[in-house]
């Protein structure tokens, strides 16, 4: 079985918004072989992994993405792998590849699952898959008064664990104290609370540790993102003075040896991986290993469809010690109209990996229309890329 | 003074060829202010480098570059660091971002050493500024009998270094210890051989410590990317092996966090760092100092243009204790013609960095006419970038 075809849909909210929202945009990726179709989505700007894919060559080790894929077999997934290593091979001087690739790789599992029958969890050999808890993901309110409240309405929903971050979060120190204990107090004290620096402090070691103690009170389950992704000195100084709150990083790798780095030089408890950056689930399943080897908890990061989502799931569905996994709960309606199944909680709260074929979340793209951006590039004269007429 | 236009320039040779040469096609930016103009090169994939340019916002740290750049301040280099900071924080997401910042800072700090009629070097605070030896970097020839002639030649040439790299190397032992001393014998006794090997062997260990024999045995003077970049534990474990022939390694490095990493984890005793790919001039100053304190030797990257030359040396050109330059000398007509002046050999073989004002070397866009690559993205159906007229 061949790859028959390979198309970008570079999907919009009308406006987008100035916050921390992954949500707004979307890239999707669908494969066609043997009358079946794949659907991946990579996060992050559309348009630059659009243009990494069709570009023309710099030269051997700068080629387009395209160039890796198209034509090329898919009878199972060692055919995936090796897509993935000449990608790695052919575009190692185009640094959006692992973007770009993320999506790919993601719809070519989902394409093999739908070929063979079989969810993807039991392509990567998982037999049994085990219940994840879900974390309302969100952003911090502008107000310490707001953030009680969207803490309360979560745990009046039911969660079991709430993060915030982004927003107002890490520029002053009083008040981030006061949109802490905000977040404390609106959760109640059973549900585990995480937070979320979102890079803020760059690699500034001190002013994280000055809120270490403010963390402390609140039983954070863990202070993510403090530093800019790899900034590993500054990881690893946190970490040795955090007496309580383990630190959670690693959504920033765009490669497997990144988040080795982070787990092996970073001092981290959590790594977090994005299967829409980190190069797919390839790249995501083997972390997952690697995690375990290293005694670091394994945690997805997804903060858009239910497609992403259960990309993010499949590489660590089968590991019941890693427990966690990222819920986005303010996606915008773009990112709820993509997938046509929903990843709910169930009664207990607690969240499963879809047993369907593939990724268990199918796209139907004429529903989408709406949201899809136009885009045509050429290139001397001639179109080396429009949307997809269908 | 306020940057007034930023301009992207997409030049290629008229074919490009399936080699390891990255002199074959070049992204050039101009950015004007107050009657001069300063220019940068950024390293690779020119389309996708535009397009992180001038990509639709997806999220408040997923911004295209333009909107850190255009209309900033630019009257000292605290602007210029300003600029980068800025970029890391507004497009934290998008994976291309500092290969096209890259070309922007070096662009940046030509302009301001020209608005202030100085060369680059002196904004970075060097007084006094030391000849370098530049080694001539080539690929490897096809046959061990070609290799040796090009090592002949270029001893011939008076060079007091060789580098070959890429072409056949690391696929078979018996064929690359032909290679290896093939470049010795023509080379002769005196000269320093360094070897690159391209990331052939992508993180196998073995692989790679099968040749240390015979690197030892032509007493090479680095062993270059035996694994893909920030590969850190397949390069400690090499590292730890070689007992003669130190690593080298960073060029992949797209920020100061991955090549601090490589320094710190790596074990490698070169950093080789392309200014084009790392963030441009900024983050190479600092690199630079880190790799002094940390008894790592700072070497450039560079395989383009004598404008990327330049700014490769400026960073490192008043620290007499980093001795070695690449210098390619295998460079497509196009990469020749970027420069109006030229980075040549003194009578003793060494190389200076230009004295004149900014990187010392201007270039003439209606020279390069030719080369220019016509590039029009629409999104919308509305033109956002198209090749500027002049």
């Amino acid at each position: 079985m061949k790859i028959e075809s390979v198309d970008f849909f570079y999907l919009s909210m009308p406006e987008v918004l100035d916050i921390g929202d992954g949500s707004q945009d979307a890239l999707l990726v669908r494969i066609r072989a043997g009358g079946h179709e794949g659907w991946g989505e990579c996060e992050a700007s559309p348009l630059t992994s659009i243009a990494s894919y069709v570009c023309p060559t710099s030269h051997s080790a700068c080629k387009p993405l395209k160039s890796s894929v198209e034509g090329r077999p898919v009878n199972d997934i060692k055919d995936i792998r090796k897509i993935s290593q000449l990608v790695h091979e052919q575009s190692l001087d185009l640094l959006q590849a692992d973007h770009t690739l993320s999506g790919i790789d993601i719809a070519l599992y989902d394409l093999l699952g739908r070929l063979k029958n079989v969810p993807v969890f039991d392509l990567l050999g998982y037999k049994k898959v085990y219940p994840k808890i879900p974390y309302a993901s969100q952003l911090f309110a502008d107000t310490p008064e707001e953030t009680f409240e969207k803490a309360k309405r979560t745990r009046a929903d039911g969660f079991r664990a709430v993060k915030f971050g982004w927003g107002p979060f890490g520029k002053n120190i009083s008040n981030d104290v006061d949109h802490l204990n905000a977040a404390r107090e609106g959760a109640g004290p059973e549900m585990l609370l995480m937070i979320d620096a979102g890079t803020v402090w760059g690699d500034d070691v001190q002013e994280a540790a000055s809120r270490l103690k403010a963390l402390e009170e609140v039983n954070a389950y863990w202070l993510e993102e403090p530093f800019f992704n790899l900034s590993l000195q500054a990881y690893q100084s946190l970490s040795n003075v955090s007496q309580k709150v383990p630190l959670a990083g690693g959504e920033g790798c765009s490669n497997e040896a990144q988040a080795r780095a982070m787990i092996d030089h970073g001092g981290i408890g959590f790594i977090q991986i994005d299967a829409g950056r980190v190069g797919g689930i390839t790249a995501a399943h083997r972390l997952v290993k690697y995690a375990s080897e290293k005694n670091v908890q394994y945690v997805n990061h997804t903060f858009t469809s239910n497609l992403a989502l259960s990309a993010s799931l499949q590489p660590y569905a089968g590991v019941d010690n890693f427990k966690i996994s990222e819920y986005p709960v303010e996606l915008k309606q773009l990112a709820k109209d993509i997938g046509n199944e929903k990843i709910e909680r169930d009664a207990e709260g607690y969240i499963h990996v879809p047993q369907g074929a593939g990724l268990g979340v199918s796209v139907n793209i004429e529903n989408l229309r709406k949201y899809i951006v136009d885009v045509e590039i050429k290139v001397q004269g001639k179109v080396i890329y429009q949307t997809p007429a269908n």
